[in-house]
């Protein structure tokens, strides 16, 4: 599996899929050359397209994507991410069957992507910016990430309308989220007060997970549910409250998307 | 009651309508011609104002506009429906009290028509096209429907924002959801793996539908439940996972919105 | 702590703060001086960026901005209420950390500030510039306030995704709400008929409250709760359908934001 | 010749020729598609493409494009005269080598056609509406032709900058105009103040014609000239003021576009 | 005369223009109502009405307006020049039967006033927004007026396109200028190198006057002429090199826009 | 003077103009950060204006971008000639007293610019992409230059509106043109049929010339002048038609920018 994840092999496989989509839609024909086609790597590509949804008149398209250019330049993990992250959505999602999707129509992908460069502008001290950058996702894509919270790779979230992920959040590998999620913070104070989610975690669609709670690898958490409490690795909660009641039939619950309980 | 729902009648109902709101604000008078008053129909309408919503740099709006009319042309069907999506919204809705109000001013209701353009264009093969229409939609309406997804007429999306509809799901006439509702998939093969729901069924505010489940016809779907197993018709479920707590008082729930237990 | 409620006091401190933004990401000076530095006072700047967020080629942003200042020239509460939000935010969110985050980068803020607009358009008998601005709120802020609903001030709605609040609503003061809450209606009629929330009370992410109920003073309603009876105040309820569950260690517990049960 | 000025044949013609260019620059295809492929007839893409270049806030392009089409269903005449518009560029313009150029690039041919719209505007007794869009045509165009003067067909308007035709102006078939070209007023009354120029008139670059006077059939205006006098057909004239200094080579000099003396 | 010359009684007049206008075009009854008759006095009409015509993405319109408003704030005199330039255009332009004519439709007009606020703007020391503005309104409306230059009032620049006025030159009072007009310079020192013209000279279409010269008062200098030297008051100029040729007919050339010899 | 045009030299010295204005004028503050100081190299700044310029809905900014920074790296020569270009302007014009103006403030430095990269692509055999840059250069800078024709480098074109330089037309070093200029075509075969420009030649403000003619080395074009034949190197001819009238004072006049006679 490892050679497939390979940014370039991508890259050629998406380039050939937005061929054939182009040649069939010419009221896209131009969308695609100048998203995808007309690109030299994914990283630019990448850069391109996340600045037309997130340029604003303030910090015109054409300055996020230079930004956006650095940070893939200055730290090369991000795109890895990238890449992990489209291989999860490929793999995870019935209704995702080109690799080109994620990038140019799913709002959840878009976001996480979006949150990377957020995160590393924080880093850089560039925290207005960082912080504009949220708000925008928030606002055009419908996802509120803070950009000091910490998101493994091979992240999926599906549909992501309403997705909220709090400033000392902390995510593993290969996690699935679907839309309406939280995690969110409690209390008032400065330390760590939003969830650890484990590697390979299922949480369903609008679960809310509350404060420093520790979501052990492969759980899943199980639609609609209210978890304030530790959550043992591979076990299934619900409810509202959430309690244990089983085991995940997958060892990687986010994997096989399986939501019912 | 037939009669009212002629297409002709309620275009001239709307007309008079925005007459009135064009004298008393003059701020929005050029907005009621372009949008109404300037058009000999209300499929003529509908394709101008949800093109000026859902056009794009890449997909400019007179293309859309051209594509929906299109579509309206090509399969009469859809204009009943939209027809009958008015009045649903219309008698259901208290805070409706004009009958161009879904078509102006509710997410819900714009949505809806957008997705049965993309589903025509689904069923046309140009999917790359109603791919990207889907993504507008769900990016400015905040209303994610795949184009494959069945739905009926009489459909009304009160409020909309985080509403997701997936790709095999089927929806009967005269279904009310509220925003934030889920009808999602369970699985990651390519067999039918949402939720099935008859006619007259009321799915309240947040409520998560998940799996090929059917929901029996005129069955009640209270707040917040998770359903992840068939409803008998006629029954009203609640809880999370959501049990036969009652049954509704009207035979078809859906109109008399009654969404408490 | 009246004096520091002081509009003029945190109007200087807003400046101080954005000018030393300014100084260290020039890629945001001008906007920072274009909605904050630019400005004679807090009204102007209010009425400056809620209309660059609203504006549109139907009803242009200096079109809104004029109508927004209107309001605060009119009705001098509206500003009182404006800086006891902002006061809020500052105070109950650990993560925001300057009095200007919520003006520029908080989508609750922005949408509460905006529906106080719409409302008091509402009351000057221009209705449908009101449902115009509910709208263009629900579209990009994702928030959907009636603008007939009442609320009070020290009002904090925090990421703001996906909260409805009908049009016979009612909320008291300094109360806070996380995204994703609903105060949704129950029936047709045209009565009252969503809830009556008191002072001071918590409403955790995700909760849905349905009908005419009311919500006493200083209680707290657990995240995705569904309820559809009157609260006591000072209690806790959590569940689907909502139980008692103890009491809130606050007196206030919208300011200490345990959102736990 | 006759048969080639069909409407059909020119309109195959272009698609034909778009549908190469297409195929060689896939960074305008969608834009080719868009203005081009996707319309039933010259007409249709006629209205799209002049309402995309004269579209704006105040009369957004859906708008213009429709009052565009009415006007083309209203008066065949119109029609006419875009077609024999296409042919005098193509036959007198070397640099023009495909007969969809005139449409898509040439400033001074989509005037004249703007202005067409706006000459049945005026007659419509939509004034404003006419003057609103001389002043588009002006602003993006910079070509300033009254909607209340007359032009024939067969009209060329080369490179077009600065060209302005007054109100009561009137220019003949088959006249050919190079930028910086005035047809302009003396006096301040409502009589007729403007030039009358015959079939077949070259006016070279800059001439500036004044005043209520008559040039003839088939007469030469030398480049940089002032006329002030009348002008007898098939003459030459040149100067500050002008003087007759010879006589066409051609019969019809718009048609060889001699420009020199 | 001087009574009608009041600033509140054109405003009125504009108004009442205005008001027929609405009723009559639909489709810009919301642009006279942003434009004209939601302002409360034509200063504040004029602010917003160039702001939108000169507003971009890095000085938006808001930004735009509220200098506009301080500049008519800090010197009277200017809404005083405005007033006469509107009348100076009604009375000397038979085209234009309406007062708000100038201010909506004729480019000419607004480069004239947007000038006037450069021009304050260069003497607040807020150079570099001035060029800035001097480089949109020749972007946009197709007239170079160096900050620098001074202009008196009762200006009118009729059709407007291509008029250059250089950094050191000086115009009168009423003085009437056509399209492609040039007041240019001689020389790369910092001397005054451009011309310095009296009251009352009706410069006609495409005239070049070029270096420091005088020309007299109510002189009138024919179209296409060059004129590099000094022109003494009341007399007729014409030719390349202009010379002498006779006397305008009104002692005030300007009024009566005779542009014969 | 070598040294001085040196590229890197040049850069530091407009950064450090635009740190002053930066400091000056906040509300320009990110404009000069988005277009100057944001950039690595003179090259890159250039690319990202003029592609603000330019874009539009169907080019974006972004692609316009990538396509000038293939240019510039595909060919050294073009960024030699734009350095050329900016002394050109700085040592002619009285009125540029900071090497930044022209590239962010000069319509003509703007399109002789913008020129080159049509050109390049005209060469590159990308025809349909230049023609479209041709035509937007001549709506936004209202300059229309033909991608075919042959122009040197140091070439200043001032204030700029009007200019049309034509197909075959050839332009040597040195040379310095007004607005209003025009190198215009005669006849309608496919010869070389516009003017041919030496070294250091003067063309001053509205000058036509006109068909295959010579204009020797040196040269000076009196303003308003009408050329047809060729003219020998350092003379000055002026009138319509044009006649010798001396000789330039300089002999190189376009350094000069002597435009008497």
């Amino acid at each position: 599996m490892k050679e497939e994840r390979d940014s370039e092999l991508l890259w050629l496989t998406i380039r050939e899929e937005v061929r054939e989509f182009s040649e069939r839609e010419p009221a896209l024909a131009s969308y695609y050359y100048a998203n995808i086609l007309s690109h030299p790597s994914l990283a630019s590509a990448l850069s391109f397209h996340l600045a037309t949804r997130l340029g604003c008149d303030s910090v015109p398209e054409m300055t996020l994507s230079e930004v956006f250019t650095s940070a893939l330049t200055d730290e090369p993990a991000i795109l890895e991410a990238v890449v992990a992250d489209i291989y999860a959505v490929y793999e995870r999602d019935p209704a995702c069957n080109h690799y080109v999707l994620p990038m140019l129509f799913f709002k959840g992908f878009q976001a996480v992507q979006a949150y990377r460069f957020a995160h590393w502008l924080w880093r850089k001290e560039r925290r207005s910016l960082a912080l504009f950058l949220q708000n925008r996702i928030s606002t055009t894509l419908d996802v509120d990430i803070h950009p000091a919270a910490q998101l493994g790779k091979g992240i999926m979230i599906d549909h992501a309308t309403g997705v909220v992920i709090g400033e000392t959040a902390r995510i593993g590998d290969n996690v699935s989220l679907l839309h309406g999620v939280t995690l969110g913070g409690v209390g008032t104070g400065h330390q760590v007060r939003h969830p650890q989610v484990g590697d390979g975690v299922l949480i369903s669609v609008g679960a809310k997970l509350l404060g420093n709670i520790t979501i052990g690898e492969g759980a899943k958490i199980a639609g609609g549910s209210l978890v304030v409490d530790d959550v043992p690795p591979h076990v299934t909660v619900a409810g509202v409250p959430a309690k244990i009641v089983g085991k995940p039939a997958h060892s990687v619950p986010s994997l096989d998307m399986d939501q019912g309980m």
